[in-house]
This record gives structure tokens, C-alpha cells and sequence, in this order.
């Protein structure tokens, strides 16, 4: 699996695509991006591994030299395998319905992931996960109006940190965390962190998006999967999508279909993520899917 | 036509069902709805004109004497004929894809409306509306910079007033046209002045709304068509839709797609109105679609 | 809840409201639909267990002497409480996407529904259903070629139905279950056997229906949840839904997508015909959603 | 403007793309597919014309020469230009939203096409057409039971060819003409005859689609659009989508719905063919919207 980005100029495909056919290397799959905003080029190339005579590691050192020295230094490329499942770790709160949903696609084989840990503020969730013997960990979160300085949470979410890390994962998903990550993880972890935010951004920053979307009286309520950053629910956007409601939807009913959403939402996000489909670019994303 | 509203409380609908029963009126079509936030009762009911007997004079002197009356002094209700096509007026400015959608559907039939006036602040649309026979004002704007004190602006909408007032149209349809209603028309087409907002509001409010998603990085874009308020663009939503974009849609890509959801969701919402399926309540609207 | 159907007249709101009215009844929601091509009458009343003095069975006693005597003998009605949840049982083969989806609906509460047993043709789904304490049957069916005069399939079918019939379930859900029931179990479980079939019905009905729906080159997938009739695919449909696919989707893609829109559908499906939100009538249902 | 297809091979990106980039051609968007099923490759290139120094002409012959030769006698290739509307024929009968559509995409430039004549077989839609400048030719067709051998609609047929032939358009529009092209027009017109037909194909194939559809209670109606053969309603499918239904639409309601799916589905199934985006394959299309 290539993806590569670079400032756009003639000649790049060619480059590349002379490179992989000199290699032997049967493209299942190509999608290419100019941006004319930006003058930036993104491609995301799926070769055949059994076309490939040399390693991985040769593999990359010739690309390295042949074509990535000629696209200049602010190239960005990844050479990877993607016969082995990734690990993810999953942070959760007291509502299961994305954990759920998750656990099943991994069980059907549509996600090529396995979940190293559930990590929980509350244990709602405990016992459906170690009954299908996936590690679970509590690490409690202070109560609202306890934690006057902050150290309480601080050290909580040292201790979601260390539990995370241990499996250097391939993604941390937020599956309705509930808890706003500290900018110092938002960092460790950028590019990685992965939020279903219960709301069709940006509309609806924050807290209970499904209750400001009922006082404004919208049409259609969704949700948005993207990438955590500094900036709350600010962050590149992988995928969204909506479902409609009408005068007759109270509260419960927007938040039972909208768990629906969100579901559909985080699950493609995080597939497109873990089969290297998101290209990242500034404030938005490429998606190859 | 019925339409009412009222505080909510047991027995509204046998009181409505037995009044048009003993009335001899046959029910083609009711809608119903309690509201549990507000407590608050809609009904919509449309009946064979030919299954009553009496004059809708009559008719609406005895449902005051004998329901509505009952319901107290909160009540909102209205009877009307709908056999009549309504007039509206439609303001545009250069952009003619929602003017030409809504002269398509009022030949075809679907909307039983007639335009009184297109009034247009360019006159790019006068060639289509007058070659259909649709009468065309054009009453000029003063361009950007040369209007410090807003004399020109407030005198071009005294005139703009005046165009459509004499019509006392059913609506007043921003179809495009660009410009904020002053405080003063708000309040005099209350309830009939009809906008559609290229996003899906609350999300980009104001100016150059597809130009601020293409900046966030969406991944769906939308139209809104609500009733105009003295706050922008934070009326009471009537309709919404959104179609789905992608990294490789430009602005003008998104400007294309955006027009076929803003014709959508305005025809919609502006047949929803002229048939009085509309209740406004508060920020919120009704709908029995 | 009161769900009824009768020949359509006037004065029927009229009856069963004042009905309500005059036993205290508060009404939570209220649908009604006349239906001009069958000249029939259906609706649907949520009341408030709490605002009715006397016992269900006293109320049913009323309702038939006052209001059903009335209406005709054609007339079906049903009063029912919706406290408790409902006994389903679930046949299933090997892919659990739909298994899956419904458990982690029951667990979060939004199903009210109590899984009395998964049958299976094939044991694949047995580990995760008894890890969550879901009894679970398995019934083997002789595999093609081996059954000629099908006594093997007749005698797994009466198996099943017994597995089934102790529980008396409100519902037996076909969760891609892929056999054909039989016609005496077809009657048996006449308005409450509930199919998934992973097409747009009535397109590509039976066996394989992504790979027909490939072979055509649809630019749109979906599935429908319908009721199980002796007519193969052919019952009256519940619910449908799609998804877009286009020219760079495989089958296994479609496959994929496909399992979204089921699990999707059914739910929905099931959640309507355990809160008596479905009606059927003919080879067709009203849906009070 | 390159489209190309042919059998898949590695190589072929390189190929095309060193031959483009030799020749200064900077592509503005490029789309690729390789299809597993039929072993085919297909693409279409966008190229600045400016950043090309030589003569349409003789880019022709250089990649006959260079490219086109290796990639084996079964390729198919077209190198245009896209600066020219080009010239289209609409056939129509009496309902108009379709040419109403097309009319003012049209107008407002999102369409680079003329409307060289509009052919109808009833006169409904002449006013409408002549009033903005649009030819319009009545070919009246033989009632239903008056033209018992077909001379009479073989007749006007030939008329409605001549008519079109002459203007050697880029496509003929099927806009709801209700008539069955006979074989020969569908032979002359292959790959230039455009068809909407109202219902999600393949379900309700030929007459009344949505009678069909009301009929079977489906709770999603479509609209697909379709390059014509001599098979009826089954050529390759270009653009579909869908909308829905429930209980309470009557087959009118369905139809004025309807009337939206067919015209956004006609629009872009047509702006894609009209800009080179759809590759027919067999029964199949490959489109790069």
C-alpha cells in the first residue's frame, strides 16, 4: 500500500507508475487527488504483495531514491503491508451502541483490527466486553465539581495514557468518550485519535448536541467522525452523514436514531483510517474511499 | 382547510372530530401532533368542501361558537378554500436556478400558486420572466461602498414594499436574492416571507456560505428554506437536505450540486406553506408533510 | 395501545376520541391514515397506562361495546400495554451482522425485547450468542442433493418450530437465515414472521441477489424487511432502505455496504411491529413510524 | 478530453502518463478503474488544453503512434475537446418538467449544451419551448388501435429521425417520450440515446412504474437513467437515485415526487455524458463523476 503527497507538478503519476510497472507491481487499486487550492497532489496506490519480487524494506529504500528524492523535500509517503490486523484501543463511557457495533464488524471480519483494550470512566460496558474476552480497564474520572484544580483528571488521563500506549495502536477511538482529550494527548496522539461526535459539525460544537438541535428545530441531525485535535470538535473531518427527523421527534427518539449515525459514521471513518485510505492535509482530509 | 393550535389537553380531537362529523364534512387528509416540550396541541385537517353545507362564513361563525371557543383564548386557528391558486412574489437577484425550478413546477401544476412579480436587484432574469408573460421590476441596489448612511438601500426596499404589497401575496419568496430584509419587512410579511439559505443551518450562517465548508473540509453540504426573522438566517426552518461532496469537489462543484438541494428543499417548503401544512410555533416549525 | 382498521365513513376520529376522552384517557400519540384506494381505515392511539382508571380487560369490554359495535364487523382492532418487553426468536446461518446488530439494540434498551432463543442451521453464531447468555439451538439441514424428497429439511423445519413455538414470540426474525420457511409455517407465524432480504424488492429476488444486482450494474444497493408469506420475497413490505455504489464496487464491496443497510432496516423493521406500529392490510402495511 | 479503455495490463498508467507528460500536459483530473470482473481498464483524462503545444490533430496521431498501438487492437480511445456546447435533441410528449430541467441548466451554464430542436409527439410543450427560442416539431403519433400494421408510427419515426439526424447530435433525450424507440433508431443512436424512466430499474420494467409501485407497497420510488437498446429498460445504466414513499402517498403524490428523482437523475446521468465522464462497457457503465 502507497500513499504519497507532494506539491503538485507534471510528470508525477508517471513517476510513479513507471517506478511500480519497472517493479512488477499489479495495481489492484489507484486514486489520485490534485488539489488546486492547496497545489498539492495525493495518490493512495494498492499493489498486489505477490507481484512485488523484493522486500519491504528494499521496496521502500528504491522508491526513497528513485522517486521520492525527485518530488521534493515536503513530500510525505508510507509504504505499508496490510495483511496483518492493526491493534486499536477504544475509550468508552456509559453508552455502548458504538462499542457494540464495532466488536461485531471485527467479529464479521469487515474490520481487519483487533481491540487490545476497552478503556472505561464507568463501568457500564465491562461486562459485555470481557464476556467476549476483550481486555477491559476502568480508570475513573473525577465526579463534576470535585476536581477544583484539575489534578484528579490530569492523572487519569496519565493513566488512559500509559494503558493506551503499551499497544502502540494504530488508532485510539473516542467511541462517545465523553471526556475532552488534554492538548498534551491531542499531540502524542495526532493523527491517531479518532472522535464520533454526535452531530453534523459544524453545527452543534460541545455538549448535547442532540438538545440544541431540538431547541433549533432542525431537519436532519448527524454525526461527524474526525480526527482529535487542540481545537474541540475542530479537527480534520473524516465522514459525516445525517438522518431525517421531523416536528414529531422528541429528544430520545433524535438520540435513538442518531446512535444510528454515528455508528454507520465512526465505523467507516476507522475502516478508511485503518486501510491507509485518509490523507491528511492542513484542516481537511483526502479520503480514497 | 383547518389548521389550529392550542394549549394542550384531553379531548381536543373529539371536541375538532365530532364538530366536523356533525358538520357532515368527510376527512380526506389529518395530521396531528402534541407536543411535549411545549405542551402545545396542532391539528391540520383538510375536508371535501363538498361535504359541507354551509358557507365557509358560516362554517368558521359556528367552530368559534362551538370549539373554539372551548380551547381558550390561546388558541390559533385558521379555515380556509384552497381551491384558488396564490399569489406570491419572487425576489432574485443574478442566479435564476431557483426562479426557473419554481415557474417549471407552477406550469406543471404541482404548485397552485401564480407570481404576481419577480422583482430582480440585476436584471439578468428579466429575459426568461417576461418572455413567460411573469411580469419583471427591477429596482436597484446601491453597490457595495456607495451607500454610507443606507438612504439608498432603505429606499430601494420602500420599493421593493411596495412592488409586492400590492399583491398582498400568500408569500414572499427569496429565491437568491442576496439581500438581509430590514426589521421593518420582517415584521410586515411575518410568517409569509419565505428565504432559502445555501447551508445547512445553523452551520455557516451568512455570506458565502459554500466557501466556508469547502474551508472546514465537509464531507456533506446542504440548503435551508425558513421563514425570514430579524435575526440572519435563524428563522423557523421549514425545510433542510444536504447531498453528499467529496475532496475532489471545488467550490464550484459544490456550487453545482448545492443548487439542485436549494431548488429541492425551497419547492418543498414553499408548497408545505402555500398548502398550509406549515404551524409556526416559536423558533420551530410544524410540518405535516 | 389501540391500533384499529375498519371500512372508511365519517365520524370514526369522532367515536374513538370521545371514547378516550370520556375514560380519561391522555393521548401520547395519535396516527391516523384513510386510505382512498382501499376505502379502509387505520389508526393507532399511544394512551398514558396512568390516566385510565379501570383494567385493560374492562377497557377492552368498553371499547368493543361502544366503539367496535359500531364500526362494523369487518373491523379489527387491539388493545395491548407496552410495559413488558416482547419474547422474539431469532434464525440465523453463518453471518452474524444481523444477530450482532439486534443484541447490542436489546442491550442499550432500544429494542424492548427479550431474545427467547437463536436457532441456527450452522453452529458459527453459537459462541457469541452463549457468551452473552442468549440459549442458543442449533438444527442442522441436510445440505443440497442429500434431501431429494426433502424429508430431511421437513423434519428440520418441525424442529425449529418447536424450538419457536414454546416461547409464543411476538416475533420470529429470519436474520439472514437463508432457507425458504415453509407454507405451514408461513400460516403459522402469518404477521409475525419478519424476513430481511438483502435487495430492493421487488428487484433480484431469491438467491444471490449482489451478485444479480452487480451482473445489472444498479447504481443504488439496499434491503428490504418485510413480513413472510408463502410468496417468495413477495410479503408485505415493512421497510426499505439503499446505499450508492458505483462502478469501482465488487461484489464483495457491495457485500459490505449491503450489511449496513440490513442490520438498518431490520431493526427498524422490528421496532415498528413490536411497538404495534404496523398494520397490515392486504399485500400492504401502514407504518405509523 | 481522453477517455481509454482496453485490457488490463500492468504498465498502462505509465504508458498513458509518460506519453502525456512528454507532451507538457498538465492534468487537471485523471480517474482510473480497473475492473476484476471483466479484466478491463479504463480511464479518463482531463487536460489543460494550453499546456498542450500541438494541434488536436496531430495529439492524435502522436498517441495512435506511441500509446494506443502497444495497448493491443481491443482498445477503444477518444481525445476531444470540451470547449464547444454541444448540440442535443430532446424528445418529449406532454409532461415538460424534464425539458423544464434541462432548459434551465441550460441557461444558467451548468449544462455546455444547445438544444438543436425539440421533438414532441403532442404540441403541450410547444409555447413553452418557442417562447425561448428552442425549435420545437410536432410528430403526431397514430393513437392507440388506429395503426394496426405500424406504417403509421413507423412513419412518424422516420420523421423524428430525420428531423434529429440532422443536427448529428452529441445526445438524443428520451424526456418521459413514452415511446419505444424501434430497433433501427436504437442501433443508429447506440451510446448517444438517453432514456429516464421512472422507477429504480430493474424493478417495475415498462408501463406505469409507479402504479406498479403503489401496487406493491414499496417504501422507496426511483428514477434510473439509461443509455436505450433494443431490450426495453435494460441498457447500461448511467445514474439512478431514489426517494421515499409511505402509506399515505397516493400514487399522485408519487408521481409528483417522482417528477424531482427523474429530473436530478436525467440532469446528471446527462452532464456526465456530455462531458465524456460515462465509458460503457458490455451491459455495464464505468462513470467518472
Amino acid at each position: 500500500m502507497l500513499t504519497l503527497g507532494c506539491p503538485d507538478t507534471t510528470g508525477i503519476v508517471a513517476k510513479i507508475s513507471t517506478f511500480l510497472a519497472d517493479e512488477g507491481g499489479w495495481i489492484v487499486e489507484a486514486a489520485y487527488h490534485s488539489d488546486a487550492d492547496t497545489g498539492w497532489f495525493f495518490t493512495r496506490q494498492a499493489v498486489r504483495a505477490d507481484s512485488i519480487a523484493v522486500s519491504l524494506d528494499e521496496l521502500r529504500a528504491r522508491f526513497a531514491a528513485r522517486v521520492a528524492s525527485e518530488l521534493g523535500p515536503a513530500t510525505e509517503w508510507q509504504l505499508s503491508s496490510s495483511d496483518q490486523p492493526k491493534d486499536i484501543v477504544v475509550l468508552v463511557s456509559r453508552e455502548g451502541h458504538c462499542l457494540h457495533d464495532l466488536v461485531g464488524r471485527i467479529r464479521t471480519g469487515e474490520l481487519n483490527a483487533r481491540i487490545a483494550a476497552v478503556i472505561g470512566n464507568h463501568t457500564d460496558l465491562e461486562d459485555f466486553a470481557t464476556r467476549l474476552d476483550i481486555p477491559f480497564q476502568h480508570v475513573p474520572f473525577p465526579a463534576a465539581g470535585t476536581d477544583p484544580d484539575g489534578a484528579g483528571r490530569a492523572a487519569a488521563f496519565a493513566r488512559v495514557a500509559e494503558l493506551t500506549d503499551v499497544h502502540s495502536p494504530a488508532a485510539v477511538v473516542l467511541a462517545r468518550f465523553m471526556q475532552v482529550l488534554p492538548p498534551g494527548l491531542c499531540t502524542a496522539w495526532a493523527g491517531r485519535a479518532i472522535n464520533i461526535h454526535h452531530s453534523f459539525l459544524p453545527s452543534f460544537v460541545g455538549a448535547r448536541p442532540y438538545h440544541q438541535a431540538f431547541a433549533r428545530g432542525v431537519k436532519l441531525i448527524g454525526a461527524t467522525c474526525h480526527y482529535v485535535t487542540a481545537d474541540l470538535d475542530a479537527g480534520p473531518i473524516i465522514e459525516q452523514d445525517v438522518i431525517r427527523v421531523d416536528h414529531s421527534d422528541a429528544i430520545a427518539d433524535m438520540v435513538r436514531q442518531g446512535r444510528d449515525i454515528e455508528k454507520l459514521v465512526l465505523a467507516r471513518g476507522l475502516r478508511w483510517h485503518l486501510e491507509d485510505r485518509v490523507l491528511v492535509h492542513g484542516r481537511k482530509t483526502v479520503v480514497f474511499s
